[in-house]
């Protein structure tokens, strides 16, 4: 049996990561791929923990070296427990977020120098990385106020909106060094219109992939 | 004013570090010294809710970098918010357990490269490193009796003695590469001996200080 591909999703806030995972998920499952879908931080009871520990808006100053290492501590334990276990038995997995992130938040957003954040990259992944990565992109505006719709911000989304343009040219930045990684999708259009390109790039994926 | 002095106190389990640290306290006050004292993991809100996250026994398989991650994650969080504040206030901060019992519990417990632990304590820390270190050493049945006396064990403290005659073994090994460091206070005589040792190797301590 072959090994299952390991898909992500990202994007800056509100943008409609979660709401079109659930899209991409049932697209693979009626081309019958069992499919496993799961978010960072998180996707294990620990590495949830770890999320909560990281999301919680608390009058302690977060040390920038501790919210990154705790994001990889999570992501280490999601790997290990989750991804490639289900990819070794020939799943695909979905992530809401991985990697790609930490460099637009913690490196973009926050400023967190981007040799630190490949420092613990190599030292947790070594060379795994996704096979695909699917960046939903759309102007700030329209992802935060999505976003607010939702109702109570958590520690990063209290952020301003000029951090979520650093994060969003990470993003840009990082798909244009790695072009066959990426899939680009322009989310400011109606859900109609961003599940019918997504439809394109997972029919292009799937068909590579077999 | 000058710096305090970061005096950290370690050792197996049950070798008395928590009951000499109270001590050590009020023997550097009555020479009118301010007093921090704080533990590991641990130490701030947030490093007390990783160390949570780490002695939770629980189903879930732990991977070996999570552990490690989380432990400096903590780490830096009481470095920056809790340690270095109080040294640059002229405190003296007394830790129960800092990064050699990541060496002794991780490298030699668990059998962690030493060279994994020096990269995230090169991240760290930088060349942050304990003034004084006193490791209180003993045999590891007779730490063990007296830890099993205190009741409920944590994920650590369910290990095997093969575990923690390891973790004993990297103590002594760590301070033979760094005699100036270290004070070695031998842990198994009643606790009257033991503190009559701490005394002088405290009174040392000041006096080189001042
Ligand atoms: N293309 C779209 N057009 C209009 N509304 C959308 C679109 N995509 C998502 N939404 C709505 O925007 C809100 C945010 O979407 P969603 O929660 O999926 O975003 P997200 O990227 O997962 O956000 P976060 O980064 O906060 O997790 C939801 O209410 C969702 O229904
Ligand atoms: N020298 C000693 N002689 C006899 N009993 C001792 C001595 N030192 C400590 N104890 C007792 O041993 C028990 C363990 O001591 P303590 O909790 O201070 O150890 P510890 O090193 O902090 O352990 P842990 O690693 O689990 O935190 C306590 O009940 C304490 O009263
Ligand atoms: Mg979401
Ligand atoms: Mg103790």
């Amino acid at each position: 049996m072959n090994n299952g591909l390991f898909i992500t999703v990202e994007g800056a806030e509100g943008v409609g990561k979660s709401t079109n995972i659930a899209f991409i998920r049932s697209t693979l499952e009626s081309m019958g791929i069992e499919v496993v879908v799961t978010r960072e931080p998180g996707g294990t009871e620990m590495a949830e923990e770890i999320r909560e520990v990281l999301l919680k808006n608390r009058t302690e100053m977060v040390a920038e070296s501790a919210e990154l290492l705790l994001m990889f501590a999570a992501r280490a334990q999601h790997i290990e427990s989750l991804i490639k276990p289900a990819l070794v038995a020939g799943k695909w997995v979905i992530s809401d977020r991985f990697t790609d992130a930490t460099y637009a938040y913690q490196g973009g957003g926050r400023g967190v120098a981007f040799e630190k954040i490949g420092i613990l990259e190599t030292f947790v992944q070594d060379d795994f990385r996704p096979d695909k990565t699917i960046l939903l992109d759309a102007p700030v505006e329209i992802g935060m106020a999505r976003a607010h719709k939702r109702g109570e911000l958590d520690r990063f989304e209290n952020e301003k909106s000029a951090f979520f343009e650093r994060v969003r040219n990470v993003y840009l930045d990082r798909m244009k060094k790695d072009p066959q990684r990426f899939e680009l999708i322009d989310a400011s259009k109606d859900l109609e219109t961003v599940q019918l390109q997504l439809k394109r790039v997972i029919e292009g994926i799937v068909e590579v992939s077999s």
